[in-house]
């Protein structure tokens, strides 16, 4: 195992690293910024060291004040937490020049996943299913029909050159399929001067389901199942379960087994996520995540297994702390993303928290680095903390998952905890009955 | 399902039973004595009755008070948690005489179970193993030997009015056999005025190791494992975990099912735990609580079962939620009962908390009703709360524990926290190697 683990993050995630670091009974090293002096990660490490002010690009991302602060303190591996430099491939190139190891995947695998033409080619050699359409783009009306017949209807055709929507158009049948195509090149030459498009299948209303896998580099690869985060707000994840509602048993076995022999044969070392939509029963990649997420321990509740312990296990070539047929999944589990922010508007609050309750009892984790009497910078994501409720089954993890809500406490700044009160009661989210626009639509009809 | 349920407690049990009755919808009435006014429990309960002041005789225990704070507020139901009413079957009588449901046991089977010969006769009858001994005293030395020929050696000869180590002699063979009783019946003789003596195995190293049942009181009953509570201080338990170091799962069916057949039999409902000691792989019955234990967090770690839940749903007549074959037992669970004392004198030490940061995480629960800025009081037991860690299995939970208990923090007011901090670093402790005599001898080595 490592000597000592410098955590190069903040806020509850860098105290849920450190936690796992100290059952393995490695020593931590914190970095923080000017703002987070009084951070809870700051106070429960070994030793810390400040790496600059304020805006994270002059602390948490300045990689030259991380190396320095390694080698300060003869730290000899370094966790990335999420976000920041967590997949960041020039960061794990450098720590390896400097005989640090990064606690991560190689910055090859990186690199591939970073990239997401590569990452789709990738992922389709490796055998995990992806969005089909036209390799390129598609130049005339024949072509356009025959891919259009083999993908099946409905269609997506989208600008090469293209984004923000402009050059897309969707045809459910083959009588639409011209009528598309024109107008979706003519608004593509106009918006983007390259009429240039291409064929996929459109997904109207998917899910998003992603397989939790960790590798040990060598050869040997497992997933965690998968954690259903279809509840978003542009493009963020508020909301996230395991299992999916959608899934079954044999669903989850089969694509699980594909993401695990994909690490596999890939040789991934390290914790990671592969993001699927998922809609009438099929998997289509989105991309591969090559690091520890968010949301993670809802994995973690159903499976008992601590992920960071095998980061730190996988990294350090101790391998995997299990083999596949030792994972089970129990019961069942949902995380609330809970943020300084006014619930109908979403506009950060920052500032101090005068009164702070967490819930707790069977079944209740939260992983917060807040306390009361902890101010809230304006720097950096507005994170409260995570609420994760395991039940037997989702109807008792629901029920659970209530009264923590009711019983949470954050007073003094904005949160989005009445949210999360209005969420539990819905009956679409009590039937497990939404995909990815649901949030949206929801907070539509309910603005402020 | 009841209309509200007025919890007769105070403290982390109370707290813990609210949150259950939350997760039922139940609305909870909190009572209080003047001293707990501030408490956690009457902040999150619907509704709070001041029943009094301190001590608990002019208030937890004022049977006629909490009936009045049920009338006054409409509750059906009564929680009593443990200790102060718990296993008091007056209580029971009352409630039921006012239309008030009890949650826990029928009056007459608290009563039962509250007669040390009456429930020794009463298990023995429903097949639980009790400590074999001579019915009554013992008159010659001829049926002396015949009885410890039978009980089989070491036996102990006790005197019948006895007490406090008086007129107790042992005897490891028959050679020993009619010195120990001519010694037992002179000492208890000078002692007592009555020199009659009675015989029975003698236990040298046994281990407390209890099983939690649950009845309907229809005459379903399921057990749900055991703890191992050997770890003991003036035996007040101390240290619990679950599954016991000392039992397979051969052995824990067999006592378990011996249980669950017993309760089932005497048409028990609710929650309750029949305490055993153990020794060479025997079983001898000391007593049954007819109420939930401080420790039950541990069976519901491993079991992903909510105790009070079950209790709620037995006494409302909505019967188990379970059946013995969907019982499992998941992992391992160690409690440790945290007290406002000093961890080498056991002093108490009431007062005001002045910071106060709970351990977190996967597999980490924290049943407490203090807070930053509580000041515990001085007139009831001196619990701050109870640390509950669930691992994969012995090493990991243990692992897991040193972490929390380094990283718990009790400023203001001594607590035990060192003494566990100790104890989660022994060889013994580790390997699970410990009897009821363990910790009084280890605190005897370590005195201060």
């Amino acid at each position: 195992m490592f000597n000592k683990v410098l955590i190069a993050n903040r806020g509850e995630i860098a105290l849920r690293v450190l936690r796992a670091c100290k059952e393995l009974g490695i020593p931590t090293v914190a970095v923080h910024s000017t703002a987070d002096e009084s951070a809870m990660h700051v106070r429960l490490a070994d030793e810390s060291v400040c790496i600059g002010p304020p805006p994270s690009r002059d602390s948490y991302l300045n990689i030259h004040q991380i190396v320095a602060a390694c080698e300060i303190t003869g730290a000899d591996a370094v966790h990335p937490g999420y976000g920041f430099l967590s997949e960041n491939a020039k960061f794990a190139e450098i720590l390896e020049a400097h005989n640090i190891t990064f606690i991560g995947p190689t910055a090859e695998h990186i690199s591939v996943m970073g990239d997401k033409i590569e990452a789709k080619r990738t992922a389709a050699k490796l055998g995990i299913p992806v969005v089909p359409g036209s390799e390129g783009g598609v130049s005339d009306e024949g072509e356009a029909k025959k891919i259009a017949a083999d993908i099946g209807y409905p269609v997506i055709i989208k600008a090469t050159a293209g984004g923000g929507g402009r050059g897309m158009k969707v045809a459910r049948s083959e009588d639409d399929l011209l009528v598309a195509l024109q107008t979706a090149r003519s608004e593509a030459g106009a918006a983007f001067g390259n009429d240039a498009v291409y064929i996929e299948k459109y997904l109207g209303q998917p899910r998003h389901i992603e397989i939790q896998v960790v590798g040990d580099g060598a050869g040997a690869g497992v997933h965690l199942g998968e954690r259903d985060c279809s509840l978003q707000r542009r493009h963020q994840k508020v909301w996230e379960e395991a299992n999916s509602p959608a899934l079954n048993e044999k669903q989850r076995n089969e694509i699980g087994m594909i993401c695990a022999n994909a690490i596999a044969e890939m040789g991934y070392r390290g914790a990671g996520t592969i993001e699927f939509l998922y809609e009438n029963g099929e998997f289509y990649f989105i991309e591969m995540n090559t690091r520890l997420q968010v949301e993670h321990p809802v994995t973690e509740a159903i499976t008992g297994i601590d992920l960071v312990h095998e980061q730190l296990r996988v990294a350090s070539g101790a391998g995997l702390s299990v083999t596949q047929d030792q994972i089970t999944f129990e019961g069942h589990a949902i995380e609330c993303r809970i943020n300084a922010e006014d619930a109908r508007t979403f506009v950060p609050s920052p500032g101090t928290i005068t009164h702070y309750h967490t819930p707790g009892g069977l079944g209740v984790r939260v992983d917060s680095g807040v306390y009361a009497g902890y101010r809230i910078p304006p720097y950096y994501d507005s994170l409260i903390g995570k609420l994760i409720v395991h039940g037997r089954n989702r109807v008792e993890c629901m029920m659970r998952l209530r009264r923590c809500l009711d019983e949470f406490v954050v007073d003094g700044i904005k949160s989005t905890l009445p949210l999360f009160q209005d969420l539990v009661q819905n009956p679409d989210i009590a039937n497990g009955d939404y995909d990815i626009h649901w949030l949206e639509k929801y907070l539509a009809n309910h603005a402020a």
